[in-house]
């Protein structure tokens, strides 16, 4: 396979031609994942999600500025918002991320959230497992934090940054469900206007609140500790508190502010970031994600295999059309006609 | 089958147990449903869904009350959030609606959203037509609008209505994406509250600019009419405007102000999902939603049979478990432990 040893030699060509084979599913893309497959488990998986307007474009931009200035290598692959809403504020972002991909060190690849063969999720994650595999030292995944599966999207990273501004500090409480299980981190961006301290202040109330009635990850004798909240809602890096068995201690989600448009705190951000994957080692926590991902990733690849069986290979499609009249005019369930798709 | 004939005599503690089978996917709960398929079709069926807090459970009770005072009948599928958060909040209401369920008009069911087995979206609309087979004449689903499942079960109903509370205004930029498109109507309730007027103006600005921008079910000419978009934003029920061709109209969706609390707009309400209703019969809706239904619900079957036979019935998660040494030493890739499944 020429792809195969143009991409173990580090030809830019060849990865995007591998992204495009697995993005596509095209023919002999399983093949390709799982001859990559022992290259991967390097990299850094950074996601990034929040609300449309929250800078999670330019605070990408900032983080591979950040990176490539030490010398690393950063991957981004950037999920449309289903919205056509926000499509034109992310046009404009892309734009200026185009400036950045002319360095040989990044590389950008924008993944379509229509259309996707294998369901988005599980395309993105692959899409990453093919970057890791070229070599890359940190893969940001950008999504909007709007629908579950962005969420799911960016909570598959080893790293998910939940990015809000100011303003989003009346929305937090319609919004918090899905944001607040995802976060590892927390950015306030654009951070100089207005109510950047109370939104802070909120989440860490909120963050400790939970923390402190589900008991997850928390050593039992944790109470409600203002001084830490207050703390951390100034964005102050906290020491992690001791575990009561000394083990590695549970990770305290920070709450960082940041204005990406002028780089201000993205060094703490990244510092941050490197905290949380040296925890995620320490504390085995990265060990329990694997696992739980592997697994995942099983049961994924075989409903998206006996998909394509049923309905492609084995004329699942056609079979359905067939009976659409039937079912329509009530002659036909859905339950027989399901059976009848499955037996054929 | 006693528990049938229990059934079509319309006896409640047959419908409580034809529910728990097809909840639970007992044995025999595809040949209930199969056999109960022929009576479906003839309730209304209404979602509700929101942010926490918006007083969905409220507003419910109060269409229950609007319903029952004209002598029809009533089945309410009450599904549970996923973050216990808002657990607290929804016991409250969902023990006041208990009061109504001491009347033999009203049924009320609630849906536990972990562990279901078949999806909760699925077996959701399965609850929804053993309801709809028993008789009901409106059968009410309230979600919690946080996550994308929950939007997808209130959108599988004939008429979602999307609840927010003025206090919503700020998020409404952050959660915009899928309430916009799940709903068929919106409900700014504790109207009485400050913002309500702000709220109620950019929802339907927004919604002229979405329709404007996307021609979707609009005539090409439809330009940025301010008259109706202030005239919508006051509450008020607009005719629909003609269609080009003189066909029936397009839908425009309504804005209205409620107070559920003390009952005021819920009349209106009702009268807006009667013409909703209205509208998807004349339009020809109906049939295009009940078609693209038809299909999903093939599909879901499809998917479930298949992921019961190979994950339960040819023990999958058996040779899965068994595999997972080597998965996690890197032995086996993620897609060799899917075929060895597959092939099993």
């Amino acid at each position: 396979m020429d792809l195969l040893k143009d991409f173990e030699a580090g030809k830019r060509p060849a990865l995007a031609r591998a992204i495009s084979i697995v993005e596509n599913q095209r023919t002999g893309f399983l093949d390709l994942l799982n001859r990559l497959y022992p290259r991967i488990g390097r990299a850094h998986r950074i996601g990034i999600t929040g609300p449309p307007g929250a800078g999670k474009s330019t605070l990408t931009a900032a983080l591979i500025a950040h990176y490539r200035s030490r010398g690393e290598t950063v991957g981004v692959i950037a999920v449309d918002p289903t919205s056509p809403f926000t499509g034109g504020a992310l046009l404009g972002d892309r734009i200026r991320m185009n400036d950045i991909a002319m360095d040989e060190g990044v590389f950008i690849r924008s993944m379509a959230t229509r259309g996707s063969l294998g369901g988005l999720a599980l395309t993105t994650k692959e899409v990453a497992d093919v970057m890791d595999a070229f070599g890359f030292d940190r893969i940001i995944v950008e999504t909007v934090g709007v629908g579950q599966s962005e969420l799911d999207i960016a909570a598959a990273a080893d790293t998910t940054v939940v990015v809000l501004v100011p303003e989003s500090g009346d929305g937090i409480q319609a919004m918090k469900a899905g944001l607040m299980e995802a976060a590892d981190l927390f950015v306030i961006n654009k951070s100089d206007r207005p109510g950047a301290d109370r939104l802070a202040r909120d989440i860490s109330t909120m963050l400790h609140f939970r923390s402190g009635q589900m008991l997850r990850n928390v050593p039992a004798h944790h109470g409600v500790d203002m001084k830490r909240i207050r703390a951390r809602a100034r964005g102050e890096l906290l020491e992690p508190e001791p575990g009561a068995d000394g083990a590695v201690a549970a990770w305290e989600i920070p709450v960082l502010k940041t204005i990406a448009e002028t780089g201000e705190g993205v060094d703490a951000l990244a510092a941050a970031l490197e905290r949380h994957r040296d925890w995620l080692n320490e504390s085995g926590e990265l060990s329990r994600r694997r696992r739980q991902r592997l697994t995942e990733r099983v049961r994924e690849e075989v409903a998206r295999s006996v998909q394509r069986s049923v309905w492609v290979d084995r004329g699942g499609e056609a079979e359905l059309e067939r009976a659409l009249p039937e079912l329509e005019a009530g002659r036909l369930t859905p339950y027989e006609v399901a059976a009848r798709i499955l037996s054929g």
